[in-house]
């Protein structure tokens, strides 16, 4: 969480995304409303309008903030080892407690809602930067060449995990996040 | 489509999923009601209750159903041919019209409603069967050696799609598809 991040805002303000994201993982979206997240928060609900003027801004803030989202950076030593870990952590992140609930409500409501949908944009390009940081430590210790796609290193590895976790609800073990890091540092090809 | 699928329902059925699917593109899966499809379909709101007791197993069976989002499955005469095909064909699905709104809102609402979701698994699940020919293909050709993991091989490609075109917001094009594709058969690393 940097500096810039947090600054600005209403005093509670992290009781109030707290609130704000507990709503989301509760309630969904739609159900949720900006009265129900001032009431928990201990608010009065002009003081978040004043701040953020719909959901979408809202729980983009609260989730650009949030703690509970933060997605740890290895550094294993290995290309190999860095990448079955960040695997690890985005499983933990989307289908464990109490992270969860949350990011898969922020996700998929983002599917259906452009506003929603332009935060989680800034997101995942925030946490691209920081991933590449992955990728330059092991160019630098000769495991890749110069210029590899990391976007694509990522987003076959994210959606992978999305498609098999979420979409067709199969478990995600150890044994998939080191086959999925094979597949894309190996090829399937013989 | 299979007999299977299309048996059994009332009279009126196409029309009832057609106006189903329009609801759930146009009005998101939370706002559609049962009552506005019936309307649109012309058919009392019994008649769909009678034969599909929710909204979740409505579109369950409308999506099951759907022309709209048959995915054709390529026959190029190479591994790499078929799958550049596959993917291509899946971003026509998720972002062209007039199947990328269904698509897109149907997959975003069974982010946080089971009941959706579990249909949602044989569809996938049906998909996956299907797609199992474009390995074994690739096996009798000498291209795969057999026992390939053709699951993960989906989910990483078609993953990959969802997380640049829907999560990202980035345009797919011919070349994600090669690039695509190329990383999960040679691999990245050198």
């Amino acid at each position: 969480m940097t500096v810039e991040r947090s600054a600005g805002g209403p005093r509670r303000r992290r009781q109030i995304f707290d609130a704000a994201l507990q709503a989301l993982a509760r309630d969904g979206f739609e159900a949720m409303t900006i009265e129900g997240v001032a009431e928990q928060a201990g608010v009065n609900k002009t003081t978040i309008y004043r701040w953020w003027p719909s959901k979408s801004a809202l729980l983009g803030a609260a989730l650009l903030d949030a703690p509970l989202l933060e997605l740890p950076l290895p550094d294993t030593g290995s290309l190999r080892g860095d990448l079955v870990e960040l695997v690890g952590a985005l499983v933990r992140l989307l289908t464990g407690e109490p992270a969860g609930p949350v990011a898969r409500a922020a996700l998929g409501a983002a599917v259906g809602d452009p506003a929603l949908a332009m935060r989680f944009r800034a997101f995942f390009a925030d946490r691209l930067v920081r991933e590449q940081a992955v990728v330059d430590r092991a160019v630098a210790r000769g495991e890749l060449p110069e210029g590899i796609d990391t976007m694509l290193l990522m987003d076959l590895l994210a959606g992978a995990v999305w498609v098999r976790g979420i979409f067709r609800g199969l478990p995600l073990n150890d044994d998939f996040a080191r086959e999925a890091v094979a597949a894309v540092l190996d090829g399937v090809l013989p």
